[in-house]
């Protein structure tokens, strides 16, 4: 396949290189900013720059873009796909997108367009701390919008061929009300840890929980703020919900409530343990 | 030296295997429990079983049990200690071990307190789980209770032999309330977290955050109880500032206060990059 990326930050450069490591697609790109354009090439993320021309070849067009930029920049490039093309997005929530996707394929009906969400990150951003293992045993969930089941199976083929263990196929909201507490929730959780004033005194003091419960403190804010703010009302209610239960604890320290808080934490500990065995699915 | 240990727990029955790997030093083990005392010798996480007259050879004895258990199992063997041996706990809070420690050496004046706490762990119990490479590159916290500088140093050399970074003094109090932080919080808000009606749901949409957030989510429920409502003063001031720091989260998101958001993600990241780089200590 002829591959097109724009937006090579962590995901998509990550992506780029897995493609040019792992399979025969040939893989072009582009960035608004010209010098992470070139770092791609040099790095290997890409073989060429995706221009105008080459947009008419590509068999796959991957936007992998801050949720907001989505629809623009998808503009630029649909009229010049060829039929039955596929135009898939990477940001990490789906209603807006699935919206978008909608309205782009009454204009474009001549191209599939899927929404994917790869299940894997860093605490770090940009092209620089892009590496081609990133999608290693990582699933993606897969977001049909408009797209026969073979343009999803070929989707599907692409991302094990980069090392994806699973397509998952899910709704826009699905996705949305799960990635609000599996990913999302984490990073708040994270941030607001951190803030604590104990934490620049950790040193000396601390193990794996506190580096675990840490890591994803750090974020690329703008690019959260947007994915969070556009996926507030999932978000909240989970948020709100952890509040709550970590009211529960609060309230049988400050009472004293020994039974109560065993209970707590043993009732926590035996759903990790059955959500660990795939128990409860 | 000859080294006792009582308890055989994780920590306990992992220090004797990184004794017994790593050092010369003989390891004399006692459990309650008979069956993990036979396994004890089994796996080689003591030399032999640690009986009456062999207390009486004892240069440390170590005991690494549940912290409220402390004061009776340490009144078995004080008597029998010789002069100039060290008594040694590992419980995860220091407060209630040295006032313990502090009326114990009243009574037997003989023998030198030091409390410690070796800052590594699992999310797994028993002896079952432990290794002998629990504590490379941890640290260990140690509170002087009673004990003169030789003997410090002696403790320091031993915990370096198997594999610490580092011995870091402190007081009971400081010990208490930044683990509040880096330890007991960080089990309550996993616990707390895992309870999400989503949680079963994570499958296929998860990563690295969702695993890092919810690992000590699994807990042992009885030790953990005990741990946190001994530190309860200090583990509720730690947990009531991360709900009134979440709560600040949830109204941004409430009343769709995007600039608010983005602070908020910006104050923690940074600060997380700072910490990360030792400049606040």
């Amino acid at each position: 396949m002829n591959i097109g990326i724009v937006g090579l930050g962590l995901i998509g450069a990550s992506f780029g290189k897995s493609l040019k490591k792992l399979t025969d697609n040939k893989v072009y790109g582009f960035d608004i900013n010209p010098d992470v354009l070139l770092k791609a090439e040099l790095v290997g993320a890409i073989d060429e720059p995706l221009n105008e021309t080459k947009v008419a070849d590509l068999d796959l067009l991957v936007i992998s873009v801050y949720p907001r930029a989505f629809k623009e920049v998808a503009k630029n490039y649909l009229s010049k796909m060829k039929d039955g093309a596929i135009l898939m997005d990477f940001c990490g929530i789906k209603r807006g997108i699935e919206e978008d996707m909608k309205e782009l394929s009454l204009t474009y009906p001549h191209v599939s367009f899927i929404g994917a969400h790869p299940m894997a990150g860093r605490e770090f951003s940009g092209i620089d701390r892009s590496i081609s293992t990133l999608f290693e045993k990582a699933t993606c969930v897969v977001v049909p919008v408009k797209a026969d089941i073979f343009t999803l199976e070929r989707v599907r083929d692409l991302f094990l061929s980069v090392g994806f263990s699973e397509a998952v196929f899910s709704t826009a909201y699905r996705h949305d009300e799960i990635i609000a507490f599996t990913s999302q929730l984490c990073h708040i959780v994270s941030n607001a840890f951190i803030k604590s004033p104990m934490a620049s005194s950790h040193f000396g003091f601390s193990a794996g929980s506190y580096r675990d419960l840490t890591r994803v403190a750090r974020l690329n804010p703008t690019m959260w703020t947007e994915l969070m703010m556009d996926n507030r009302d999932l978000l909240k209610n989970e948020l709100d919900g952890l509040i709550a239960r970590l009211l529960e604890y609060s309230k049988a320290l400050g009472s004293g409530d020994e039974q109560k808080l065993y209970d707590l934490l043993k009732e926590g500990s035996d759903l990790k343990i059955s959500i660990d065995k795939g128990k409860i699915r």
